[in-house]
């Protein structure tokens, strides 16, 4: 904490700051010497504006236009040292991944992504650059979707934590929750399984290669069209593997109170995988079956639907409780695993 | 940080948590002890629903109706040391705090919030019963307004940070920006001025009373209803008074390019402010005209206006630029003040 406590400690957000601190020269490279509203007014100059954006940064609170009557909202933090490492992330895809999580929480709605809303709790010491290029990095992301940044806070803080917002529409759907799988669909995944595992490992042991794991772990790439693209194909429920394929489905399979078999067979596994795998001495099918972080999204559809673009079939729906997976050695795998903040390793 | 850097450090909201873990026993005291998804479905648990959520805790995101095809939103972090103290506010004033500055934000738009999303990053030593008493302050003053907690996300970190976003709705009107007020109206405020800084300025010496000054700075009391009544009136412009009435209206001013002229005579200062600033030899006055977190509601009114129920007029809007007031004796006061992250001192 900077000073200890303040005499008025108020709120402080990209609404409702305006600039009036010269950027760029020599003693102010860093949060703390640039200060609060010239930071503010530095990020707000550099985000990009959006399609449903009725009111952005610069009031006390953002407004934003549905596509009916209806809004999404999620919200996560990301801390240092726990979700990301400045010496392993380039604060522009930390700002990715970041706006990338949110998103793709919103996708697995089925609905599609309209703002985010951010807010940044920062030390002193941190470089103005970085949270410029975190502010790049966050931009740019919502940008794929058509999406923008149209609200914030900036904070003092020991630790750097960013909390992101992310609102969306359904565009006249209902959302595709966790709970409506039926015994008979079909579960099918789109988007990328255990690359962000797979990159971890990889740059926990030093290694840069395959850099396609490493800027995998960095930023996701997350099938945001997908989530729309499954709701109108008619999916019964939808989940973002965020903790890992068996987790996430876990979750999914408890909700709609079914359990879920996987095939194995179905699972591909990336040459990358493979690489990173045999030269680690590990199996790229717990990657695969437990890494978060890629943001795929796992659904299940009716049997007789036409899989949308991009979705491939990787098990079924049957009676029961839980996550099984068919065709699996016994003794490879674990499961059910996936990430659990305060625990101090993986369930066994 | 927990562990050092996981494997797999996705993300982990209230959406997407079930109960699994028994509660109240007596190694399950702290939240590294009881762990994230026991601590989500206890905190799940208390939550009290609301009018407008159509889909609440428990998915990858929540679904909230807006009253026509616009929704508002805003978002504030808190973080232990800047912005409240554990052993100066109970857990459930910290929880209301959090709250009302969120929920007042969207009332300074006019608009009538609907929900709140809660990011709360803790380190393993925060006792359980701490968070349960923050989400019971949250929903308790969500209730207040009809609003309701429908999402979240609990991670671990070193330094306790909450990170809350408010969504709202307008109910048909158009959202009152800072930027419309005009030359000739007036200016009102609604709410108390001064008390939460005059209740730290107690606090910060050690004594408890006034009470009501002490109770002020824990948990403020914005006046919600008055941001529709404004709209509904005709202001031209509204802020919420979190800064500090001379830097909120100066940030008012520069938006709407006028100036404010405010009336000293016609600040009311309440008896515990009179009573606390001669106890501790200080001014109420500069409380009044800088004191932030009461989150007051000022706004601009055409001078023919009805005022609504609660708004006192304070001062005019002239040609010009800034904040001025009338009435001050010279070297009373420095103006204009307010907090400021990241710097050590109050401007002079």
């Amino acid at each position: 904490m900077l000073g200890g406590l303040p005499g008025s400690p108020a709120v402080h957000r990209l609404a409702g700051m305006t600039a009036s601190t010269p950027m760029g020269t020599s003693n102010r490279d860093t949060v703390g010497e640039l200060g609060e509203v010239g930071l503010i007014a530095a990020v707000t100059a550099r985000l990009a504006g959006g399609a449903a954006v009725v009111l952005g940064p610069g009031d006390d609170a953002a407004v934003v236009r549905t596509s009916d009557d209806l809004v999404v909202a999620t919200t996560d933090l990301l801390v240092e040292g726990v979700h990301f490492r400045r010496d392993w992330s380039e604060a522009v895809d930390v700002g990715h991944k970041a706006a990338a999580q949110n998103l793709s929480d919103i996708a697995a709605m089925g609905a599609r992504a309209t703002a985010l809303l951010v807010g940044l709790a920062a030390p002193a010491d941190v470089p103005v650059s970085w949270v410029l290029a975190l502010a790049d990095g966050l931009s740019a992301e919502a940008a794929l979707v058509g999406a923008a940044v149209v609200g914030g806070d900036v904070v003092a803080s020991d630790q750097l934590v960013i909390a992101v917002t992310a609102l969306g529409v359904l565009d006249g759907r209902a959302a595709v929750t966790r709970s409506g799988a039926k015994v008979g669909d079909i579960v099918a995944v789109a988007g990328r399984l255990g690359w962000s595992a797979g990159g971890l490992a990889v740059l926990s042991r030093g290694f840069r290669s395959p850099r396609s794991l490493a800027a995998a772990h960095r930023r996701p790439q997350p099938p945001y069209g997908s989530g729309p693209a499954a709701a109108i194909a008619g999916a019964t429920a939808m989940v973002d593997v965020s903790d890992g394929l068996m987790s996430d489905l876990a979750h999914l399979a408890e909700a709609s109170k079914v359990a879920i078999e996987l095939e194995v067979s179905a699972l591909e596994i990336a040459e990358p995988l493979r690489d990173a795998a045999a030269a680690l001495g590990r199996d790229p099918l717990e990657w695969v079956l437990t890494g978060g972080e890629d943001h795929a999204l796992a659904a299940t559809f009716p049997a007789a639907v036409d899989l949308p673009e991009g979705f491939v079939k990787v098990g079924r729906v049957v009676l029961g409780a839980g996550v099984s997976v068919a065709g699996l050695p016994a003794g490879t795998y674990q499961g059910p695993g996936g990430w659990r903040h305060y625990s101090t390793g993986r369930p066994g």
